[in-house]
């Protein structure tokens, strides 16, 4: 259990970071949505490693195949499945991390829970896992598109470490954070986290950050009032997220210093629209979503993998000490950018078609 | 839809804060747990308003009946039916707020999504709702007690504003927690925070903060590597709780300014056990719980409602004000404590369930 | 588990035949829908003990509460609560059975699966709780009537023991099935099914016999392909009925008889839509409503209670002997009737929104 | 949605006739399970086209290959992910059904549903989808096996037709089952089945049956009172295959014309356990399983496509004729026997799991 999201468009993924693949089933897609392979691959290229200097140098093309679901270019309303192939398998990469458990990593906590672990590159825990993830994000954005014409979703890097950018959050595009292979749309700021996670990898450590993400020409009434908050279903999506330690909407833990009067979003006439003059409430009242920009952060821990040498223990719980060979990612925010659109786009995707589904 | 929580252990609630009654429908319980009223009254009395002074004088005793599923004091493995009646209705507070949409409320989302609403106290985004899962909390926590001998489950009062708190976590109990009004374990603070929420309330505003829960004695292996990791649904659970803006686990926001060598938790053999030496990872890894003490903290908004005359608009568009008349909360945390210990119980039973299923 | 049934239309039963009483929560219905306890009392009242001289002489009103979801008249779109307080108690009645298991019913299966059961009735497993199906039911036959101008849904008994009904399935009406107490149409036949079932009763016996349920004016379209064919989830629904034992629509079992060629349903056009021919289908192809007629059947066993002396075994696996004391009925398919028709509209209601939800 | 079966063992399927493969994914099965490919393939070339002169012969090697989920020939706790390619795929075979609805198919409804499909061999309505459901069938009788030291699972053609067969359900074996191609027991019944299917294939037309499945060495306790009832999932198992028309557990039919008498099971003592003298429940009480052998019957239609002509109309309303070119199998039957036992074993695995989860 546990590998489905979503109530109507539901997303279910599969695979190892080693073996056959990893794929996806997304079921309740409607019909005669275009996408293409193309259009998924776009996607997925900004989350596979190798794609620049900050990311792991593991070489996978992640090259994406539908294997149901599309006819003639457009979606048939039946499940699609998609497969991409594990192709840059090193087991003996992971030889040592058979019999020791890497700090931080999950997998002490897969030993406790299965009793049995496919120990070569850290199994379902692999960000590998995300691919599904990422593909099924690129219909959902289809879908969104199709229904809001001014739907516009743009996540984006604010912190790495101590470096902060400076983001107008109204206006950023997603153009503005291609520029940078670090995905932060605040020019100096970037070369500044670039310059940094170079250093973190070269001292062989690991550096963590802020990602944000907005997201604009959602309906008001996207939502539910009590458990499905919009919030509470972008939060869980958010903290399902490798490595993702934190989840904040609108205010956030600054409305905890704020005062009612100040927090509160005066409602005004804008254009003939119902509009807040504010946005504290990060685009979601009572947990339905009221027509302004939905906007939250996540919070990433550094990298559970370094090259440092760490202490740990042995399945058979003897002290011993591990230090990461080969491959892997000092910094994960640049990557996790498209996931957070994706995960982003699975809820909101979800919550529009449940919407959709009462409106007789 | 999204009225129901947890996929084993499913509590499904309902009800208006004026009408019937407010309840709740537990299907899932394992049979013969002993339960009683008393003691899912005794969490209702911590929630229930007009308990100190610092809560709404609303006069509601919340009493609750057990409609079903028990039988001589145990459960009986079918659901459980909660009833709590509402009692202190006084629609004539609310005529105003049936045409003027309350700042930062759900009055307009509501209006936006459902094109009807009960105008009368908040309807369904009361916080009255959460009455049932206290109650289902309180079911949970036995179950929790059941089935982990060391179970402790502690939630309190960090931050009003910008009084912080001292806590030890590792210590703290619920007994420290309950001495003072506010509920927060550190006396010297609670005091000062307990002036401030009056201060705030005479003034007429409100004002939010932070609360913090710990939770001992989980055995490893709880959760989920993907969607559901335990720190996904339970943030999840926290963000669906009314005014909750933001959630963390273990090291959370913090986590972003710290290097991979100083957050990675290292593991060590205690007592015979594996451990980890730090717990930034807050009792999760991979999703999983690793044995270790898990902590979160959610922030919580100035509640909407505040006596001082805001702008705003009518349901027919116009420009108008608005003032609170009435009884409300000029600081939720107090009685969110119970909610945010009733969630994370929900979250952890569930999650108990699913794991024991498949140990053949 | 097991007590939500619904995707979007979702619907939780709780309540024992003893206890506090019985209750239903609707969760996923539409806003808006003009619905009253008038209403739903009505379909109560057609379900409920002592309303003729075929039935129980239980005496139980049956008079339902809306507790929530409701607001002048109207839904909420928030979660619908009905309850029913059970009234006509005596335990007395039962205490043979608190340690005898009667055969045929549930008594040994709930000891073997809770290990604890209340005995006072049959319990969870009485048919009281259809109350709260039939309640949704009444609600899901609103939200039909405003989906399909030309819905119909007339189920009706034809066949007790070896007395069958020749009725025009085409043509039947409820006001006709309404017009016996048997609720059969044919009124010479119901006539037979009266007296045989008033022989059986004072024999001590009991008898079963087939209800047949009809649906108008359901759009094509609805349903699914795979696990969620309309058939399949209607087969579901009738079998999750107390007593019921085979569900076969269309041709059914006479389909085995039939070669391709005499059972295939012919296209042709008429007043410019496509229809079948003949509808051996029942309505339904590939799991999906093709805009005939949706009829099937269901067979219920003559009822397990009986006043003639049984061999059984007590619970400490004792020979004994035990005949039923009190009240009980004969025959249960007149008020089956209502509980075929709810679970029928539950089916469909559901399907309905589901086809909504992605309709873009 | 609808393409996901189960609660805890959650099957998921996807994939059309024609494109690039059928596939499933199994979430929820347990850890530490072994199971192989050949084990997977064993059933699924008791499906495949082509094994004998009774079925179609389209050309299907239908090789399975496991995509994840496994280690070391164990299952790993996470999603089991299997591919089955499509290889011999005849589009040409298809052009005429693009524009004409085949009488008694999916296409007509497809298209009322969709507004689009995939007209290459029916798509999704294909009886190919049901090889993900015959693949995750393996995985859970292995897992029933594991659980359940006596567990069997049978199931086999009683009647083609007119032709029925005498099985002795208590005693028969899968063996008796595999050796006639037409998959009854009774080899001189089996015998006049095979004359009987060939001659209807001769004659261009096609025919339907019975098949019987029975199930033994099930503890009591399996299943739910209410929606999730045994015989109730099992009932929507079943007429989720394709075909299937009908569904009756133990005495089915047969009970409508017995008295309760007649009918109720006799608890007794044997061999220190409680059992049943007969067994009309058909091991199942109340919806819950009671140790006795678990029995029920699938009638299913003949298939829809025959080489006769038939009258249809164009999907743009035009009176035609059609007539099936290329392969397709005059009786279902035989193949669908592993399917029947796939789905029955998909049901108690999942309700064995439920149970499993409440044991504390």
């Amino acid at each position: 259990m546990g590998n489905t999201f979503g109530q109507l468009f539901r997303v279910t993924t599969f695979g190892e970071s080693h073996g056959g693949g990893i794929g996806v089933v997304i079921d309740g897609c409607p019909p005669r949505i275009e996408i293409s392979e193309t259009e998924i691959q776009r996607d997925l290229d900004r989350r596979r490693p190798g794609q620049s200097k900050l990311t792991t140098q593991r070489r996978e093309e992640d090259r994406c195949e539908i294997l149901s679901g599309l006819f003639e270019g457009k979606t048939l309303g039946t499940p699609i499945g998609i497969l991409v192939r594990n192709k840059d398998a090193r087991p003996e990469d992971y030889r040592e991390i058979a019999r020791k458990f890497r700090p931080s990593h999950a997998d002490y906590t897969y030993e406790a829970k299965y009793g049995i672990r496919n120990w070569q590159g850290g199994g379902r825990a692999s960000a590998r896992e995300t691919i599904g993830r990422v593909a099924a994000g690129a219909v959902a954005k289809k879908i969104l598109s199709a229904l809001y014409a001014d739907f516009e979703l743009v996540a984006y890097v604010t912190q790495v470490h101590e470096v902060a950018a400076n983001v107008d959050r109204s206006s950023v595009k997603m153009s503005d954070v291609e520029k940078s292979i670090v995905r932060c749309p605040d020019p100096a700021v970037a070369k500044e986290m670039i310059a940094l996670i170079e250093k973190v990898r070269k001292s062989g450590d690991s550096v963590g950050g802020v990602i944000e993400c907005v997201v604009r020409g959602i309906a008001p009434g996207l939502g539910a009032p009590v458990f499905d908050k919009l919030e509470a279903d972008m939060a869980k999506a958010m903290l399902s997220i490798p490595a993702a330690k934190a989840f904040e909407i609108g205010s956030g833990f600054g409305a905890t210093r704020m005062l009612g009067s100040q927090h509160n979003d005066p409602f005004e006439t804008r254009a003939g629209k119902i509009r807040t003059a504010t946005n504290n409430s990060g685009g979601v009242q009572g947990g339905i979503s009221n027509g302004e920009q939905i906007y939250f952060r996540v919070a990433f821990k550094p990298p559970a993998t370094i090259a440092l040498e760490q202490k740990t223990v042995t399945a058979s719980s003897e002290q011993t000490k591990l230090a990461a060979r080969g491959r892997h990612d000092p910094c994960v925010l640049p990557r996790a950018v498209p996931i957070v659109e994706a995960m982003a786009a699975l809820v909101l995707c979800d919550h529009a078609l449940r919407q959709n589904a009462v409106q007789l």
